[in-house]
């Protein structure tokens, strides 16, 4: 599949998950090994009038698994990808509508995944999701182990 | 203020925010230092027909920040509450509606916490929360760092 058809599925399950349509999650577009997505602040807001927490972190988790459900896509593997364990920093308060962008970890390789997927039917990989702040800073970021089981 | 006011002034703070509003959240209960949230999977589920991840976070990170805005309530205090860092596990899928517990982690004391509010305007305290599954094993747990700055 090309990356065009991939985010269109993309696309289409992030409409299909109730919680992530509420969130009126958009898909932005991939380039360059980062998937970006976004959301608009007025259905995301918190008591403060700031970015929700639990909205930062689901937005960064869904680009982490978004991003990783790309890759599969492009490679034509069907495979489920589950978050297995993700660690999150709040570094600033966010006023405006959020914008997260999710790539690899340093060190990690699509390649390598693929290939442990298709030897073992399972493989795990380490991705980082950031949602920035107007300036270019780091509202909050998100570490995150996905896991990818292949489709019998 | 007591603790039946406490929840009420939580469930509004719920119902304000539509990101919450949304997960439909349900503020259960608390009693003996454990606070308890619900919300339906049918709001809250993924592809794969289980409790989506972000849903899990979300509702675990509002019972983290519920349970220390009940405490800050019932001993009079009026600060802002704001989730710094969490970290999370997802331990087994979740089939059924998403029931959370947040309370104080090991070796915490709200007294600690209240006493440095008084003095320095801006403590912090460490929450732990479980998503439960029905048999009482845990579906996902978090480990989060709350902070409370006074109101002046």
């Amino acid at each position: 599949m090309n990356a065009e058809a991939a985010l269109e599925h993309l696309r289409a399950y992030c409409r299909g998950m109730p919680p992530v349509a509420a969130m009126q999650v958009e898909v932005e577009g991939y380039a360059d090994g980062v998937l970006r997505l976004a959301a608009p602040l007025a259905a995301n807001v918190n008591d403060k009038g700031t970015a929700f927490g639990g909205s930062l972190t689901s937005l960064m988790t869904v680009a982490g698994w978004g991003r990783v459900t790309l890759a599969l896509d492009m490679a034509g593997e069907a495979a489920e990808v589950y978050v297995a364990d993700s660690s999150i920093r709040y570094l600033a308060p966010l006023r405006s509508d959020l914008h997260a962008e999710a790539r690899l970890a340093a060190g990690e390789s699509f390649e390598d995944f693929l290939s442990t997927l298709r030897q073992r039917g399972r493989a795990r990989i380490q991705v980082e999701a950031v949602v920035r702040l107007p300036d270019g800073g780091a509202a909050a970021t998100l570490s995150g182990r996905f896991v990818a089981i292949a489709k019998r």
